[in-house]
């Protein structure tokens, strides 16, 4: 087991990465204050995982609180479900909430947890590739909004985050890709060795081997643990984060929540962001295409969909949180393994990348 | 005009106090960061007071987001109309939400803004009596359940709060009233000297005497300041603020939201904790019946509904906030102006506290 520390002063917290660390009672113990235990988890996780966490559990007052899986659940109405659960069985301000389960459970969970008579304890379990390397670590929790991604939400930090690799061996193909969409993106925006390294792990990575996904979490979460430690809220090197993000929240938006998983939106985000600094002259045609090659061979997409056009991208980044005073900031890349945020391009730039034929792009890589 | 400021190191601010603050720009100016500043208000509010506060805002890009008034529609319902127009109108995480109203409004907008875009800057502009002594002090944000008050929120602190006295003049003498009941209830816990004041100005504070209504405020606001500085997590002393709002809550959320005032249903429980004190021994008859007699002469009812039993006080008391690990603390006082916070009395004292007949015990008071 490796243990990495997340460090904000008082609100610092551990992520243990390990095999078999769900039934291992003595990692949560120091994490619960109270008797009381809610663990919030989905009809897809609870039936494979929530026994053995039951296990880790056995000295608490545990309550199971089932939600729909999917990101067209991460709303309002499925998060006062668990607002429900936990006053219909009487949780005081003690009580400690478990996320048992991808991104959606976690962000949802954090939020509930949050708020919950203005805030209680929270521990992340999560199951995804993408949870694990991304939304576990940061802190920010939050729900959709018919009219925009994560639009309310909280800047949160769990007790600890714990991460056993072994629930990703009944992770669908798909999903690991998509969990891959970020821990590519960390190379990319700020660790070129470990890009270097990617590329000649991808295979046994995808195969899920144990010492392969171990490194591949740490570094990955070691690299979002720096960023955020140094900017917890999000004032600028944070936002490097964003890589493709603003590109693929239009389409996740467009197509409507669930249809591209979010890691894919975010793949398909990545080459134009890729493409943009190419033509900023910033990366060559060569960088750009390892790029978009370690894409593929994650089994991501990288063309975005044909149905997309300039003005649907623009009306939707205009809604997007990096929108400051009317501004469009854009995450671009210098070089490969060095991400910045800016919003001096030309907007003719932005045009070119937002109705370039990726799929004429792409072709040959 | 007289300023307190909130010390909560980085997440300190100002109370300015004094008549006629609505139209000063230069008092809001300091506080907002962008171009766009969203007021949010109420249907009673808002045609008395909206245009002198957008008279004060002529530099600002500025939205209207008028809520309907009332304790019953503090949920999420309401709070989505916050949301549903801050995205419509493309307001981003520089924006500025400015609570025009009293509590329910204060609450409901330093909600919105802790969760909008995971936190956007606030103002409050406080109208009643009860939430510019109350609720803008102490970051307390939040929205009811139907299952509890208050059971989601956030501590979330104002980037000033600008109370306007004169606003108090088109106030329902009940509401004034409600206000007082948080006003004594200041010089109960911690304040004795102030006590003996409100007991001699009490008859030119109901009249709406200025300087007599700036000192209550300052002095309702230092306190609750000091308190929240030393406490802002409610650790331990700021529970004592809750004197009387166990019993209160109870006597709310059974008698339905909006039917006792918040401030009526806490002057009630705070009689019902000063009789508790007296039977524990902690008050005279004579320092319980002072307490009492200055409720009543703010225009306070001193007796609980008639109908309230014992079992409707023990089942809201038992999801109360103030419940930890299944004890019930309450906020009860050993002397006048000494509070503390305890779950150490005979359970027969609580029950005889809960059966006791209010009306003898106030009838000649």
């Amino acid at each position: 087991m490796r243990t990495l520390t997340v460090d904000l002063a008082e609100r610092s917290y551990p992520i243990y990465i390990g095999s078999g660390l769900l039934t291992q009672t003595q990692l949560f113990a120091p994490h619960i204050i109270g008797r009381k235990v809610a663990i919030v988890s989905n009809t897809t996780v609870a039936p494979l995982y929530l026994q053995q966490l039951r296990e880790a559990l056995l000295d608490y007052d545990v309550s199971e609180i089932i939600l729909p899986d999917g990101e067209s659940y991460k709303n309002w109405e499925t998060l006062q479900l668990v607002f429900d659960a936990l006053l219909a069985e009487k949780h005081d301000r003690k009580t400690t909430l478990i996320a048992l389960g991808g991104g959606v459970i976690g962000d949802m969970t954090g939020f509930a947890a949050a708020c919950y008579q203005r805030g209680v304890n929270f521990i992340q379990v999560p199951t995804t590739l993408l949870s694990q390397v991304d939304s576990s670590v940061g802190g920010k929790t939050g729900i959709n909004h018919p009219l925009g991604k994560n639009m309310i939400g909280a800047f949160y930090q769990p007790q600890a985050v714990i991460i056993d690799i072994a629930t990703l061996r009944t992770l669908a193909p798909r999903e690991l890709s998509a969990g891959l969409a970020e821990v590519i993106k960390y190379g990319l925006i700020c660790d070129e060795p470990f890009l270097t390294w990617l590329e000649q792990h991808m295979a046994s990575i995808c195969a899920l081997d144990e010492d392969a996904l171990i490194k591949t979490i740490e570094q990955s979460c070691a690299a979002k643990a720096r960023v955020v430690s140094a900017d917890e809220r999000e004032a600028g090197l944070r936002a490097t984060l964003n890589l493709g993000h603003t590109f693929g929240h239009a389409i996740e938006t467009e197509q409507g929540y669930g249809v591209w998983l979010h890691g894919e939106a975010v793949s398909a985000g990545t080459v134009m962001a890729l493409e943009m600094s190419k033509q900023l002259g910033w990366l060559t045609e060569e960088q750009r295409d390892r790029g978009i090659a370690l894409l593929a061979r994650a089994g991501l997409p990288v063309v975005p969909p044909k149905t997309m056009t300039a003005a649907m991208y623009l009306a939707h980044m205009a809604v997007d949180k990096k929108v400051l005073d009317g501004q469009l900031r854009l995450v671009l890349l210098r070089d490969l393994g060095q991400a910045l945020v800016t919003s001096e391009y030309p907007a003719t730039t932005l045009e070119s990348v937002l109705n370039a034929d990726y799929a004429k792009i792409t072709a040959n890589i």
